[in-house]
């Protein structure tokens, strides 16, 4: 399998995690977002992915974009350790706290979302950071309270295994604190998000290990 | 079983045509997203769904937020007709078309970014629909060349049978077509966003056939 990745995206680092888990080899393929224009608008990336956005997953004749999408490809193709529960409201559970950061939180704060606000709307570097602050706050304030209220959180955000929300919750905490995101009044999400960076496979798909970081 | 829906939002569209496709009855309890400011953020709304997001959908014991997962639950548990195909690979393409919609376009075009953008930076109407242009296109367009490419998009999405990628298609571009959109050089989207519209399932499901449309 060969994985289209950018070390500081945390859509990728999703889909790293899950590899790690699952204990699949694959190889790094670079895609720099910030150089030559963005490598992931190159003509041949885009045949791959025509979002021109990053990861894509190739593996074999499947070619796959949206981490969300490539965990449950990786689940259903080598389902141990399972990455979903196997009921259908925990899985009903793990998908939404996932996509609450999939969906509400991460593509806000996206680097071509902040290109626009200053290239396009002319948003100083002060007012574009307090944007970035005020989805990434209220959206985990959001997640924090669906793992606090609930009596399926444990160890990790849905029982005493890592799932797909815990894939989702580790890299966006990891931006957040990135961006100096208040996060003291959330312990449910301190403690999962640490409970996770404790295993090897969630140290080993971290930004900083990887072999583009820079 | 209730779904907590808003006429004119594009996540609760997508869960009323899987409702409908499926032939599931309900009973719709309406959130005004616009008024009392914001019954969303009514205290037990957030109960329900602590992003005060919509939908939601109470179904006994199980409260779901985030539309691709209801859809994904509704799939589950009632599993015909299905919104997904049985292949791992057809599943992912799917799945990445839906999050194409769901995770890089509709987010940034949500009445609170649009509020923010206004309120807290100051941004014009103009400015404002500019931005909402800029992320529909620029994403249909990437939709688009996934449909365009690929010989297992049939008369929908994805084969000959509806499914989870025409149901977040269709709200998505009728959502494009009140902000006037450019859709002229999409003709993959076009054709199948209309044959969606045959189906009575999508028809009954739409902004302006709802109980709380005004």
């Amino acid at each position: 399998m060969q994985l289209y990745t950018y070390f500081r995206s945390s859509a990728v680092y999703r889909v790293r995690i899950a590899l790690n888990l699952k204990g699949l080899p694959y190889e790094s393929v670079p895609v720099h977002l910030r150089k030559d224009g963005g490598q992931q608008f190159a003509p041949e990336y885009r045949r791959l992915n025509p979002m021109a956005l990053v990861p894509t997953l190739v593996d074999g004749q499947a070619v796959i974009g949206q981490s969300l999408a490539i965990v449950e490809y990786l689940d259903e193709t080598h389902p141990s350790p399972p990455l979903l529960p196997s009921d259908p409201a925990g899985r009903a559970r793990v998908r939404a706290i996932a996509q609450g950061i999939a969906c509400d939180i991460h593509p806000l704060n996206n680097l071509r979302v902040l290109k626009y606000l200053k290239r396009e709307l002319g948003v100083d570097d002060r007012a574009r950071d307090a944007w970035y602050r005020h989805w990434v706050e209220t959206g985990l304030q959001g997640i924090e309270r669906m793992l606090a209220d609930s009596p399926a959180t444990g160890r990790y955000c849905h029982g005493d295994t890592p799932t797909l929300a815990d894939i989702c919750l580790v890299p966006q905490v990891a931006n957040a604190r990135r961006l100096d995101c208040r996060l003291d009044d959330m312990p449910f999400v301190a403690r999962i998000d640490a409970a996770c960076r404790e295993l090897p496979a969630f140290e080993r798909a971290a930004p900083e290990n990887q072999p583009d970081a820079q």
